[in-house]
């Protein structure tokens, strides 16, 4: 069989701190490599093809100049993209992997991949980092995943079924002590995260209270069992609150304004889990949001967590894995995902996840290969 | 016998936020009121003679306008002010207290006092006010301590041995996780708080770095076997906690500037534990510090606890005086006092303590009204 054509996006250049990441300039589109499937050496390994991609926020803090410490590896410019994908095996010469298998893990932005896939992965000594540097690219390798049959889309595995479900069952079972009754703040209520976290807590009995940007987004969390829904971009936290609390437990995904209002807003022994703080991953540091209320971890006796999922996620995996998928087939758990066809979508799809501007109903941003 | 003088401090009116109390306008010692120490009623109570009065932070908050909601329960004014004393009972109708007892909790700042104490009690109803305030007066009734005799001064029940001591202690076990060769950063480190907290992480084996306002108070805090004491206002917290951290556990006294370095210099999975934020008693809300670094809470993996003593003591209590007094008469636990003579001075040392000005050693201010 002849070359054909294996595209990519490559992340083409750091993002300065404060900035945006701008399609064509950070994140490139390359149509011009080509593979010959039949004949590409697997030297030991497997031959991939991606179905579906995930941009997720975390990626952004990846997309710096390797110079600024942080926890995150910094990806390698000049090299494609990295995130968890859903990937197909064509060929293999690795024991346990075998054509048709069906995997979720990270993997290059790119249609066609030799695993383990090497030019994006950076020669990791952790000597040569600060040591609360993770190396991103040695967690999450390719594993295998069930094929859903039909009984709920494969590209779940991004969403719900996948790391942002996890993120959200490990973290909320981990940290929220939740109890019947209690009220739950949700920020990023409609996103992949957020929404998991929502149906969580009803599933706990908890009253949810939760944000989102659009007037959309309001109305999915309302689908999804959200008691108080809000947007607020029109209603400010400061109104909502004190409306509808105290908190018991508040969930951030947002951070800045939205966690300053939530330690207002606490009941006594409230827990705050810090899952993430999207408002301000394209901000510079001096122009960041100043928290103004942390005196109320006292005055409420407080405690606040804050983790990175492959951290935590090993005590909960087994359980969610039997646990939830089921749950999406029951329809006990729901999820949307919002889908961008073919891989010259995915820098839009990874920029319009960032700015979570797009005014129709929230959900999972997936980028499907499934027709290339 | 006829009436003899009965002085006492009164808190005289609230005090505006964002300023500081002013010694004759919120703090009036008042010297007309008398006693007759054989007649006055005590109604099944008992008559008490105060030995020392404890001004300790905390207190400032309660100098409110009541109708500002707070965690603490405000004071009343024109009553006298309210804090932990060491008494002497010199009679009683009450079963359990004799003359010649000592006790320690909370009691009217005067020298002769009717337990309990009535004048600056709240009638209160948990109804009437937010369910996170807590209403001071219901804790810390005066119990029974033993008499050192001359193992060390009784005053030391005011300090290191009393509840400064206490939430260094209970705090700590609770919260630090303290493991042998790990780094602890304590600000305020001459507080009371703070160098019990110091002696504390030297007994688990840490490296202990803390801050203080003063060259003499940065040399207290080293005679206490601090590795790295410095004088936040010479050196800065960004030079020192770079070069001497990453810190595994941050005791937070001071808040603002001081947190949010601290943040910025935690290892993974650090600790911070929330006991108080000095810096900002006498700010304005609108007035204090935006923390800029919450982001290191996920990044770092972090767990924040804040707490009010009250709620976390019982637990520690029993261990707490079985250990502490034994390991002052020992030598392995040392405090400072700083003692105010006459009940006259008491406003000023109140207003002193808040400020922490005093440029001599640190140490717990007390007022000693032994001689009066």
């Amino acid at each position: 069989m002849a070359p054909i054509p294996n595209p990519r996006v490559v992340f083409a250049k750091p993002v300065p701190q404060g900035a945006w990441p701008i399609v064509g300039e950070h994140l490139v589109y390359d149509g011009t490599p080509t593979i010959d499937l039949d004949t590409v050496p697997l030297n030991g390994g497997f031959l991939t093809k991606a179905l579906y991609l995930s941009p997720e926020p975390y990626i952004r803090e990846r997309m710096r100049d390797e110079h600024i410490a942080s926890y995150s590896s910094p990806m390698i410019a000049g090299a494609p993209m990295v995130s968890a994908c859903i990937l197909k095996v064509l060929r293999s010469e690795k024991e346990g992997f075998k054509a048709g298998d069906l995997l979720y893990g990270m993997s290059h932005w790119e249609l066609y991949t030799v695993q383990p896939y090497m030019e994006a992965r950076r020669k990791w000594n952790q000597a040569d980092w600060p040591a609360w540097t993770a190396n991103i690219d040695d967690i999450g390798n390719p594993n295998q995943v069930p094929d859903p049959n039909g009984a709920f889309p494969l590209y779940k595995y991004c969403s719900v079924a996948g790391a942002p479900g996890m993120t959200a069952y490990a973290s909320f079972k981990k940290y929220a002590d939740a109890k019947k009754g209690e009220t739950i703040f949700v920020s990023a209520g409609a996103s992949a995260v957020g929404s998991m976290v929502i149906q969580l807590a009803k599933l706990s009995g908890m009253k949810v209270i939760a944000s989102a940007g659009s007037d959309s987004k309001v109305e999915y969390m309302r689908s999804l069992g959200c008691d108080v829904p809000f947007n607020y971009k029109t209603t400010s936290y400061k109104e909502i609150l004190p409306k509808h609390g105290p908190i018991d437990v508040y969930y951030d995904n947002v951070g800045a304004e939205a966690l300053d209002a939530a330690l207002e807003n606490m009941a006594r022994f409230g827990r705050l889990i810090i899952c993430g703080q999207v408002a301000e991953y394209n901000t510079a540091p001096e122009d960041r949001y100043g928290i103004k209320n942390s005196s109320m971890m006292y005055k409420l006796c407080l405690s606040m967590y804050g983790f990175l999922t492959p951290f935590i996620a090993a005590d909960y995996a087994a359980k969610f894995y039997e646990d939830v998928p089921k749950m999406v087939v029951e329809g006990q758990i729901k999820s949307e995902e919002r889908i961008y066809e073919g891989l010259e979508s995915a820098p839009e799809a990874f920029v319009e996840m960032l700015r979570g501007g797009w005014d129709v109903a929230g959900g999972k941003v997936v980028v499907s290969l499934v027709n290339q």
